[in-house]
């Protein structure tokens, strides 16, 4: 099998760890399988980078910053290849640009065009380890580009794709997808497997596991992605396009994310474009806007409610007032202190009675739900952060999360 | 002018120095001058990242070594184009290949071929300062390479000379090329002018300078350089083809290194070839030898003594051995603890008297001189280490540096 695996930060940050990360790959090499690894930048260093950019620079330019994060995963990809070949496993570390990703021009969160692995099918090809430095690549002018957020995890899907490989391994810290975050329920579970779709509304709301970006990719090109701890042997989640039948139309998981503020503009007149108005400036800031909620319209003006980040209210308020002034609202009001508690599961929303469990749930535990907001396969309640644990762990009780459907593959 | 102003490691060795840094390529920016900047690694960033390679690998390949060491120069070099933006100074780092250093493929010690500055050119003619990561390059394959030592110095000067550049300026941690080690000798007085073939000759005979290779460049494309402190404004050592005239035909300077053995071979036969077998096999494992005498040969047999770096002893004997074996010598002997006392000065040995007086100073000082090697432009003795730096003051009070030729600018 050709097999791409993905090592994050964590994984390979300090020399023993990435000694073990070569054990792991030099067996998966040994049991026959040709091997592509994408690793990222050790621990810390891209924080590191970045602080000593603000040391020397109010606003780092983002082509500069580029550049200068870059340097993280070409760190990693030498150390893993000459690691690898201490032990006796071809290999040869490629940058992103040698790897032939080819990304946009749009410094910090370009996208990737095309993959032209030539160098990669090369070294394959002569019985080498291709070690990627994942999260970069190039513009056609040979520009240094860094692809944003969960951007190693792009390169291992995309590359997985392009090389048309039998699997995606995404090697982590945490043993898999579980149904609640274990720090929070320690009655959590490792789910044997998850679809793409659940795995990107748990992204959507704030549970740490693979990047919708990355999860995307998989889908659309169909690459097989097994999410698994880089510190046991133990399986971990496979991401695939249909769950088993008996985990079907049921809820598979509680996310919740604790940073989370609202805004709302107040009278806002019912007229076409008001929302665009509010959201495109929001949008072109790079701020992303989650939960929306608009009451009913009373004598023509209505109130407009949503959510961001809390990292983020800062600077969507000045952006949402100017707004709020030019189409005519009343004004605007902000809180910050908020969670979002979800439950997620394929088809779970075609099924009766879940959304009613969800909020008579919340409701017994003396929980105010201050907004709802749902998907096809999500229910999103958001609640005051000092409740959201024990939102969590209540729907995670009442939802019997802890115990394996009857006939699942454990 | 054209300016390349090339800025090493101590230079840039934190965020506060990277800021310094800017503010005097800003000032020269300012003076209405086009500036390249050339840069080496953050301090100590080198050699934390050999030090990393040891750890996950017992002899990492040089091509492995050259993707992790070049990313101390592509470190420093966006941080140094975003503080200057910062300042208002419109800047663009370049790794090597981006600056168009295209290099021989041999990885660690790789020539400069050629340099296609297309996109440094570019920047200069948009107003942009470009800040180029000095040290690397890249092969036609855009495999990256690394220069190997004075590798900074090197794509400074090519870079100057491959621009027709009016000045290439070299800052640093010292005031410039000195008369003698100002910690040896406190008398020690700056160079305002030196030869390219004194610089050659000082850095032979391990004074800290620039590196050969960046002098040879300059002199064989007639590139003015200015070896310069980071710290302060005052001009330091120009090097040129010509010194003023009251400056030649003098002794200008006394270097030493405080590590040299020497290794004998003794009773070696007297016929052609055997010279070739014994430096051969060290030529090839990168070992430098620097002082061979061989004496006259009585019954056809002779003694050859030469030294290497202290560092390479251990490397040098078994190759030796084998060599004073197939070759029918008597055997070898060696001996550490050495040093390397040189005077330098252009047309020196065409002044009568310099070399007795020399030696006259050793004797006199009881200092035994235990081989004996010269140049065109200087005079070096081999000395016991404990004796070295007694030696460098005595002769730098006998020919009397610490004063300033009458006549010359200072």
């Amino acid at each position: 099998m050709v097999i791409v695996q993905k090592y994050g930060g964590t994984s390979v940050g300090n020399a023993a760890r990435i000694r073990r990360v070569c054990r792991r790959i030099a067996e998966t090499v040994a049991a026959g399988h040709r091997v592509v690894a994408v690793v990222s930048a050790m621990g810390d260093t891209t924080d590191r980078l970045i602080e000593l950019a603000r040391r020397v620079s109010e606003a780092p330019p983002p082509r500069e910053l580029d550049m200068l994060v870059a340097n993280g995963e070409t760190i990693t990809a030498p150390l893993v290849a000459m690691c690898l070949q201490d032990r006796g496993v071809p290999a040869i570390s490629l940058t992103g640009a040698q790897a032939g990703v080819r990304t946009s021009g749009h410094h910090s969160r370009a996208r990737i065009k095309e993959i032209r692995p030539i160098r990669i099918l090369n070294a394959l090809g002569r019985g080498q380890v291709p070690v990627v430095a994942g999260f970069q690549g190039a513009t056609e002018d040979f520009e240094i580009t860094t692809l944003g957020r969960g951007g190693s995890d792009t390169t291992a899907v995309a590359l997985a794709a392009a090389l048309e490989a039998d699997l995606c391994e995404i090697y982590t810290d945490v043993d898999g997808i579980m149904t609640a975050d274990p720090r929070v329920v320690p009655e959590a579970r490792l789910l044997s497997h998850i679809s793409y779709e659940e795995i990107l509304e748990l992204a959507a709301v704030g549970a740490r596991v693979m990047h919708p970006r990355a999860v995307e990719i998989g889908e659309l090109y169909g690459v097989p992605i097994h999410v698994r701890s880089s510190f046991h042997r133990r399986p971990g989640t496979m991401v695939v396009s249909e769950v088993p039948m008996e985990d079907r139309k049921r809820v598979r998981g509680v996310a919740h994310d604790l940073s989370v503020a609202k805004v709302t503009v107040l009278g806002v007149p019912d007229r076409p474009g008001v929302a665009a108005a509010i959201f495109e400036p929001l949008s072109e800031a790079g701020i992303s806007v989650d939960v929306i909620v608009q009451n009913v319209s009373s004598e023509g003006r209505t109130d407009l409610t949503f959510t961001v980040a809390e990292a983020d209210l800062g600077r969507s308020l000045p952006l949402v007032e100017a707004a709020a002034a030019e189409i005519g609202a009343a004004g605007t009001s902000q809180a910050a202190g908020l969670a979002k508690v979800s439950l997620v599961g394929t088809g779970m929303l075609g099924t009766p009675g879940i959304a009613a469990r969800m909020f008579r749930t919340l409701a017994e535990a003396g929980i105010n739900i201050e907004m709802i907001s749902t998907s096809e396969i999500r229910i999103t309640c958001i609640v005051d952060r000092r409740r959201a644990e024990e939102a969590v762990r209540a729907l995670h009780a009442a939802f019997e999360l802890e115990q394996v459907p009857a006939g699942t593959p454990v």
